[in-house]
């Protein structure tokens, strides 16, 4: 899908919610919907197609005439307020605008002109992205490479052994995503070695990498825009009992959420099929934290895939799997994979690679 | 100073205008005033300097007792909400909330139990992070320092050639700053080669480095939440005439405006003094954008010094000093340092200490 093909379906929504245009000011989804990657953006679609107007500032007169050839560019630092005048001018009745997006201050700077009535049209541009397209899949499908291959690589020239610190290992890592292919990281790349590992969003330290510890890597690669999201927990020598058990739960009940992964799917019910096996064992209360969410543009987008979430899965969406438990000042697993939802009856289509086995590391 | 200070110097900021309290949404102002990092939080702080309490999700329980042990921990995934009814039972009447970060949706949310009166406080706590102080000049400092050694030691190893492509300069430059210290780039690091120089901000393509080429790079890196920020071009072989005139130009630009950075100097004017000699020259449409912006927690924060801006330096601001003239399809010159103002009279402190003589590269 190009860009263009992008605003006419969301020119379709428009229509069909009595919406005569709408204000985006997401960037990621000015990007979706117009090619333009630069940091100070806003773009005006119209129900009727007429071109859209993409706004931006004169850092970008270059940028943005190559990357969204096809809509017409406004040269302007406040972007929103700028479009919201042009619809004003251009005969704009109700202009739908992103609630979820705008800050307090900015709608209200919008609404000075007081010319348009501005409707709330928060997750409409999200909504669309919640299906990818073939290109958006192959992004992403890079960017799992990229992270795949840099931990193969980190692994096999012993970058992960006893001594390294955590901020060690995640420049290893991250210079290796990008000689892979990455453009960056998709997130600040977790390294959280023995106890730290317990700690499900930590931060490397210079803490000390140490035979027997587990170490936890929650990282991800970005490629054209898009986002891989993984985690793997390996052991620095040989386990133990506690270590195998919370590994060999955490991996159960990762697989458990994968074979969940369908067309048609309640998004609680996904996160029930991991929780339970999870709670069932005693460690409910260890894993704090949904099972999962979308990947795309963003790290995290729709849909968010836990026990709170209505809804149900979408075939195109791309999703993280990822539960873990996590014991204080002891230890914690997670496993988490980025996967295709497939239509109908068929199987999710892994796009992290990487094996799961418990990995012992000597 | 502590995060209890900063929090102390907030709470006489709320008494003096009449609030009881304050909502912090904005995760940089949270992690300003409780020293906590994660990615998702609030922080209720009281003007009568009862202890705050800092709201985050289970993922960080253990984070947020290590990182703030002085504050009431609230776990809780929609901090906002759950800190505006905790003010309310709390006896809270008038609640400062930060409306150029609370969306429109976020805000409705808040509003929902209908208790507290809310009142704007935008830009209280970024007023207080404008001033750093020394531990925070230490950090950005810190991150500066990366960022010199890793351009010496990109260019002494000969990573700057004929031949690399803009995305391997990116990959070598990101990973050296890494090496040297860095957590992490700034921002999205800018490699523009040739005719992409001539683009202010520039994503790094496969294009090929080719002698004769302007190489402009724009990259810094980030320590302990802390970011610098710096711009570098260079010719790879000898300069021409139009080369070397227009970087004359703009490195006296940027001497001119690094000279006028004084305690009280005001920020329009900073930005003339720049301006006028690329103006003077005929350049001035091909400078199109703000001479620099304050840097800190944030890449990107108060002061702005453009045209547009009202207001003064303060002794203790770090910021960007950083003109440029681009020439569509042939090339640009940007030079950017980052420094601190200093009180009085006293000259500014460079911290971005790589040369800026023009180099030329063979």
């Amino acid at each position: 899908m190009t860009p263009a093909d992008r605003r006419a379906a969301l020119a379709a929504l428009l229509a069909a919610r009595d919406l005569d245009a709408m204000l985006v000011s997401d960037l990621a989804n000015v990007r979706y919907l117009s090619g333009f990657t630069g940091s100070n953006a806003a773009l005006l679609v119209y129900a009727d197609h007429r071109d859209a107007v993409l706004a931006t500032d004169g850092r970008y007169r270059v940028q943005a005439a190559n990357q969204s050839p096809d809509t017409e560019l406004l040269i302007e630092r406040a972007c929103g307020p700028a479009l919201a005048a042009r619809a004003g001018a251009n005969g704009i009745g109700r202009l739908g605008f992103e609630a979820h997006v705008l800050t307090v201050d900015a709608f209200d700077a919008l609404r000075r002109d007081g010319v348009v009535e501005f409707i709330r049209a928060s997750g409409l541009v999200e909504a669309l992205r919640e299906v990818k397209d073939e290109g958006e899949i192959a992004l992403i499908g890079a960017a799992c490479d990229a992270a795949d291959a840099a931990l193969a690589e980190l692994i096999e020239t012993g970058g992960l052994r006893p001594g390294q610190t955590e901020t060690q290992v995640r420049n290893d890592l991250e210079a290796l995503m990008l000689r892979h292919g990455a453009d960056g990281p998709s997130f600040e790349t977790i390294v959280a070695a023995g106890p730290n590992s317990a700690i499900p969003h930590h931060r490397p330290t210079d803490a000390v990498l140490a035979g027997g510890d587990f170490v936890k890597i929650d990282f991800g690669a970005r490629v054209g825009g898009y986002h891989s999201d993984m985690t793997r927990t390996l052991v620095l020598g040989a386990a133990e009992d506690w270590q195998r058990e919370i590994y060999q739960l955490v991996a159960e009940a990762q697989r458990a959420g994968r074979h969940a992964l369908a067309e048609g799917a309640s998004l609680c019910g996904v996160d029930a099929a991991a929780r339970e096996l999870i709670a069932a064992a005693g460690y409910g209360e260890a894993f704090s934290h949904g099972l999962g969410h979308g990947v795309g543009l963003a790290i995290h987008e729709a849909p968010g895939i836990n026990a709170a979430a209505a809804g149900t899965l979408l075939a195109g969406s791309v999703v993280t799997v990822e539960p873990g438990v996590y014991l204080p000042d002891r230890g914690g697993v997670r496993i988490e994979d980025t996967l295709v939802v497939s239509g109908g009856n068929a199987r999710p289509e892994l796009l992290t690679r990487f094996p799961k086995e418990l990995i012992t590391l000597n």
